[in-house]
C-alpha cells in the first residue's frame, strides 16, 4: 500500500530531487500558512491545477482502495465549492489552526515531468477556553506538475490517520 | 493580520531566499538545543543583538495590537535578567522540554538587508510521572540581521495560539 | 550531557555541513516511513551497519550514562532478530505510527569521516477507536558512515523523553 508509481518513470539524478524536496518543502509551507490564517479563496485559488484531484480520506478507507472520502473535490470549481461552504458555516466554533510539516520525499519524477510526492502532516487545534490537541494528523500523497515555473497540485490526497475526528472535520487540510 | 512588512523591500532572487531559509532553520535548531537543555545564560548571550526585541504573547493579544506579553523584553539585559530570574525560580517543576520547529519561511529581506521571517514552533512538555503532552505551540515572526557573519535575532514575537498555559509559562520558547 | 564528541574531530566547511544536514534528513524520512509502514525487516536490513549499535533508552537513564535500554542490539542480527520478534508478537495491538522528525544537525564530522548528528522525533499513535497521541517524542543521538556512497547508521540511540511509554514500548522508533 501506498506504492510508489512507476510507469514510465525518469528517476533524475539526487541534485534535482533534492531541489524538488526543498521546492516541495516551500509549497507546503505557503499551502499550510494559508489554511491556518482561513483564507479558504486563495487556498482553492493558488494552489492547484484547474483539473486538481483534491480528496480527504482516512486511511483504512484508502488502504482498502474505497473512492469515498470526508471531503472530495474534481476540479477548481469544486474546490471553490467546498471554500465557500466553509467560510458559510456558522456552527465553525472559533479556533485557531496550526500545521506542522514534515518528512517531505520524491517518489518519482514521471516522464510527462510529473513529480510524484509525499509528506507528513498534523495540525493542531485551539479552541477557546481549551488546550492545544492534535486535529489531525496523515500523510499527502501528491501529484505536482510545473505551470509558468510555479508547482502546481495535480492531485492530493490527504490520508489521515485519525479515526476519530473532532466535528470541525468538514475543514480542508 | 501577520501580514509581511513591505516597506522598502528588496525581493531577492528564489536561490537567495532558499539560502537563508535554510541558513534560518539551522538557527532555529540551535536555538531549540540550547533552550532544550536549559541553558538559558546562552540562550540570552547566543542568539540576539545587543537591543532584540523578544516576546512571548498570545495570538488574541497579537492580532488586537495589544504590546503586552507574558515575557516582555526589550535589549540583552533585559534577556539576561529573565534568564537569571527562571534559573533561580524555585516553583519549576522538573520536566524535559523538546521543541519541534517547522515551517520556516522568509518572508521578505529588507533594504537594509535584515530577513524577516516565520516558522512554527511546538515545545513538548514531560513531567515526571505524566505523559508527554503539547506545552506551547506557535508561531515565530523574526527579524535577522547578519553581525560578524552570523545570524543575529533583532526580533523574536512569539505568538503562541495555546490559550491555556501550564504554570510553567515563564520559560522562554 | 548529550556534549560533541569532540576527539579528532575535523570540521568542514558550513557548506559541506548543510549537505550532510539535508542528507540525514532525506536518510531519516525514509527510514520512519519504513518503520511507518510496519516494514520491521527492511528497517533491520537497509539503515544499518554490521556492527551497528542501536539503542533505545529514556533520557533519565541515559544522562545517567547506564548503559541498559529499552531496546538493546548490537550488530544486525540483533537487529533483525527484534523486528522479528515484534512481528510475531501477538499482543500488538492494531494502530497506526506516524512519524514527524525535525531539527537535524550536523555536531561534528570525524577525522575518519563519521558523522555525528543528531535529530528530534515525535511518534503519533493511533489505536482503533481512539484520538491520535503522542506515542513517544526524543532525540536521535547518530553517527553515520559512508558505504558504497550511501549513508548508513553505525550507531542510532533513541533517547527519548517520555517517561510513561504505552504498551507497545517494544517497537523501535
Amino acid at each position: 500500500m501506498m506504492a510508489p508509481e512507476n510507469a514510465g518513470a525518469v528517476q533524475p539524478n539526487t541534485a534535482a530531487l533534492r531541489e524538488f524536496r526543498l521546492e516541495i518543502e516551500e509549497f507546503n509551507v505557503e499551502y499550510a500558512r494559508v489554511l491556518d490564517e482561513f483564507d479558504l479563496v486563495r487556498w482553492a485559488e493558488d494552489f492547484f491545477t484547474e483539473d486538481a484531484f483534491y480528496r480527504v480520506t482516512g486511511r483504512e478507507n484508502f488502504e482498502a482502495g474505497l473512492p469515498v472520502g470526508l471531503i472530495y473535490c474534481e476540479g477548481k470549481p469544486m474546490l471553490k465549492d467546498r471554500a465557500f461552504a466553509v467560510l458559510e458555516t456558522t456552527t465553525f466554533a472559533p479556533r485557531y489552526l496550526l500545521h506542522m510539516n514534515s518528512n517531505a520525499r520524491v517518489t518519482q519524477v514521471g516522464a510527462d515531468e510529473a513529480i510524484h510526492a509525499q509528506s507528513n502532516y498534523m495540525v493542531l487545534e485551539t479552541l477557546v477556553e481549551d488546550k492545544t490537541r492534535i486535529f489531525q494528523a496523515g500523510r499527502y500523497l501528491d501529484t505536482f506538475v510545473r505551470q509558468d515555473g510555479r508547482l502546481l497540485l495535480k492531485k492530493r490526497d490527504c490520508v489521515y490517520d485519525s479515526l476519530i475526528i473532532p466535528n470541525s472535520m468538514i475543514f480542508p487540510v
